[in-house]
């Protein structure tokens, strides 16, 4: 039986790219056929369609290493109560600029997602310091623009498949810009996910009663006390008002474990509203989009 | 003597709107000429130029109630050493709808800046659920998009200012709907910032030397063993590699405090690097846009 994968669309996204080698590397494991992919125009949409059984399974962008949190991911996860993660994929981050002109002083504009003209806000500064930077929904969508004096950034692969020539390639900041994907699908899914190796981490979200600094010490104080590590701590607004938030945990233990039994019970008891999204290990893509489990913390 | 203010642009932004409410309070309170504005094109941009020399003082959005932080204010606040933090603005926002038409059933595509979208995501699935979401630089930028199916969210302001129809009004899904904004200035200025009641806040971002969870609760306990209440606590990627964090933290405490430095000997042990960025109190301006000090903890 094979099944479907939701993702951020069009062709050529990087959350394509990762859906694509998580599928391609499913199928090596399971000895199934390939999953289906589905793209979807927003984030939030690939999670929904999940939650509501239209999809098996969600590929979803959480964090990047120079960007940061992908908060509408965390903002659904948090809103939708019957999805779970069962793995993580990261995936390397390499942009090019696509442009119909071979000389840079021509352009005058650059489209692109918010988050890729952030990872390559220097480039810009030094190469196109007057280009005006227009935002798109995502990177390939920026594509559709390339003509005359407009350049966009995006994947190679996504400027091959719109046949676009490229003008400048690693154009990103930072050489280990990369990616983390959730794959996510709903607590009675019956989709086998392939053990891999490498540490377990559960990821849990929780809003307090007593929007009190010591109320999370406490929270943190529980773990540290257990010696569970804490791989990230994530704060998003609760949206009820300015001050008041819902924090996002991955620690380093599996949900199943003994240890982490003793720490719900204390959690439970700290917190307003707790939600365990899921424990999950990690999938490296290499640059030759070949997977790998990650053998220790990143 | 006057002074200059740089905001995010054009004129009619909400950054704009929070800029000409703080120089008319500043006027007021000092019986000084009212302050000069200056619009840039990114929200960095207007940080650099204060850093630089070019403009006295920045006003520049840091947090939403809906949507979180403001990633590239808490970035560059990290990267550029010379910015001070010397108040903070709180701005009630109201989105409305700009249209050339007065049939909703017509509109194909809804433009703004990425947050404004956000914080109407539902009243858009609700109302426009068809719709393709274009994102701007910012909300007053989408007006220049405004023709047949194409509608705009801004502020009610902005759209006046275009001479735009208002097709709905109030469409952000939550009413305590609010952004703070951050006044900020260098360190040697010698502007008079008048004083203001109520609580002190010191904002300060550090980074980690090992990058384990139990640095992090010592931290968070340097201020809990001396009930210093912590307000806010962000993390942002360091941008060296994925898992690594700059911590930003708002402590109701004032840096010249003796409290305050007891504690700063400590946070200079225990982080890799520290940068104290300013101690200030909280103007609100209300909804007839007088401004009126923060009595109590939000």
């Amino acid at each position: 039986m094979t099944f479907s994968i939701s993702h951020l669309g069009p062709a050529g996204t990087y959350t394509e790219q990762a859906a694509m080698a998580y599928a391609e590397w499913w199928a090596a494991q399971t000895q199934q056929p390939l999953p289906t992919l589905k793209s979807f125009s927003s984030i939030a949409q690939t999670l929904f369609e999940v939650a509501e059984g239209h999809v098996d399974v969600a590929i979803a962008p959480v964090e990047n290493s120079i960007e940061g949190s992908v908060t509408a991911t965390l903002d659904t996860l948090w809103q939708v109560d019957n999805l779970r993660i069962r793995q993580a994929v990261i995936l390397p981050i390499v942009h090019v600029l696509a442009a119909k002109t071979r000389d840079l002083s021509t352009l005058s504009t650059v489209c692109s997602h918010p988050q890729a003209l952030g990872q390559c806000r220097g480039w810009l500064q030094a190469n196109l310091p007057e280009a005006q930077l227009i935002p798109t929904s995502s990177t390939t969508e920026s594509l559709k623009s390339v003509q005359g004096s407009i350049a966009a950034i995006a994947s190679e692969r996504a400027v091959q498949l719109y046949d676009l020539p490229i003008l400048a390639r690693s154009i990103q900041d930072y050489s280990d810009n990369c990616t983390r994907f959730l794959v996510v699908n709903r607590p009675e899914s019956t989709i086998v996910i392939p053990k891999i190796a490498g540490p377990v981490y559960t990821s849990i979200a929780f809003s307090l009663m007593q929007n009190s600094p010591g109320v999370l010490v406490k929270i943190l104080q529980i773990f540290a006390e257990r010696q569970i590590n804490l791989s990230r701590i994530e704060s998003r607004p609760s949206k009820r008002s300015l001050g008041d938030y819902v924090f996002f945990i991955d620690a380093e233990v599996c949900h199943e474990s003994q240890s982490f039994q003793s720490v719900l019970k204390l959690l439970v008891e700290n917190t307003e509203s707790l939600r365990i999204l899921g424990s999950y290990s990690t999938l490296e893509i290499t640059a030759d989009s070949t997977l790998s489990s990650v053998a220790s913390d990143r």
